[in-house]
């Protein structure tokens, strides 16, 4: 370890043994010094998920004195934080997640572990980046995007990012020389039209798998999904203050005051 | 069912049994027509997690025709998506969840199944209120919030809220009367001292339990910490929107040519 590398912690929702990972672990080797703490089954559809109900445990794996790397039983900001904790003993000095199968546009980032880590992270003013490829195969081929995910992350160990921000990278799923470049953008608005497919279990009792799409109502050339359906690779920043500070002052106006 | 009384699903995170949705459940009996879907089992910390990798299942309550009401084998944003779609089979005028025992201030907003059940449902462009009481015990005494509860009800029915969005709101754990008043507020910042509580198993193997204590670090008039601290009603409106807006011209100079 040289002093002028920088501590990395990756991590995933997809599990430890998913190709996306393992591309961002060889990607991350030629920026710094790396440490994996990634759960060892899929987590994804977690969200900010933390194990408080029962406890965790850490299992390292073997692989040559490469790098420091465990799989853990929780989800993936439970990785995060035993990697910080437990693992590194300190704070790294960049957190990365993914390479998500699957893409984390739009309101998805609600519902992803992947980006749920980085903003974990972000909790922590650590600088953190969730990366995602708008492909949901565990058999996506993820070359060919590597200089792209090598240049985001060095320009925010060069740049930093705001305090309590993180970025959500997302990689659309095409020929990499089609791609037209990296654009900085919002979240676009879009919703989930679910249906739940109605079963019998062998007991005759009902069963229901949740299933659904994804509906964009938002094209607009300054949001995520626009930038992903043109090729581009959509850059969000995140942060993790929820409050509507526009809805504020009109919410003051209202009576408080009991009808009885 | 008269049609002025407006359709409210309710749900929680602590699970069906636990006071706090009983007693909202309660209350909401005097302003609408109430259907409850809730989790079989406590579901806290499980933020906006969805169960995608197995199936769900719904069990009738039993209550004298009282109301619609079933627990759920799944998180508490499943049983919104499951009340809604399977339950109800239509959107409802309002979707509460709660009341919390704990508080959701601050970043735990972010961690919270309770108001990711009405984050869920603002995403649906569903007005929606997450209800928690600031103190963790099972134990707690509910009694003498129920007037501002309904009293902020009323007023979302009334007045409706700004689109995708929700209420976060937190009840100091005071006497009723030294309740001072309801404070629309912001999220204050603060965040987890997480520590791992390593301990050895009958097989000689390490396992560790998540623990830690919360540290505001933001104690200005205008956050929900500062309210709760100061015996006010925290109220918090919620936006799905992660966008770090204000990140996104200074993001937009940096360079993503490749080096190499």
């Amino acid at each position: 370890m040289t002093k002028n590398r920088p501590t990395i912690l990756i991590t995933n929702d997809d599990g430890i043994t998913a190709p996306g990972i393992r591309k961002l672990i060889d990607i991350m080797h030629r920026i710094g010094d790396v440490t994996v703490v990634a759960p060892d089954k899929p987590q994804s559809g977690m969200s900010h998920a933390v194990t408080v109900a029962f406890p965790l445990m850490l299992h390292q794996i073997q692989n040559e004195n490469r790098h420091l790397e465990f799989s853990c039983t929780g989800t993936s900001v439970d990785c995060v934080k035993m990697g910080i904790k437990v693992v590194l003993g300190r704070k790294p000095d960049l957190v990365v997640s993914g390479i998500n199968h699957g893409n984390n546009a739009s309101v998805n980032v609600l519902y992803s572990g992947t980006m749920a880590a980085a903003m974990d992270a972000a909790m922590e003013n650590i600088p953190a980046i969730g990366f995602s490829l708008d492909n949901y195969s565990l058999n996506a081929n993820f070359d060919g995007f590597e200089k792209h995910i090598e240049t985001i992350t060095r320009n925010v160990l060069k740049n930093g990012l705001p305090p309590y921000t993180c970025l959500n990278v997302n990689i659309p799923y095409v020929k990499p020389s089609e791609i037209k470049g990296v654009k900085i953008v919002r979240q676009g608005k879009g919703n989930w039209i679910e249906n739940f497919d109605r079963r019998i279990d062998p007991h005759k009792r009902d069963y229901y798998w949740l299933a659904g799409h994804f509906v964009g109502s938002d094209n607009n050339e300054d949001t995520d999904t626009w930038a992903l359906n043109n090729n581009y690779i959509a850059v969000v920043p995140i942060h993790i203050d929820l409050t509507a500070h526009h809805a504020i002052d009109k919410l003051a106006e209202w009576d408080f005051s009991h009808e009885s």
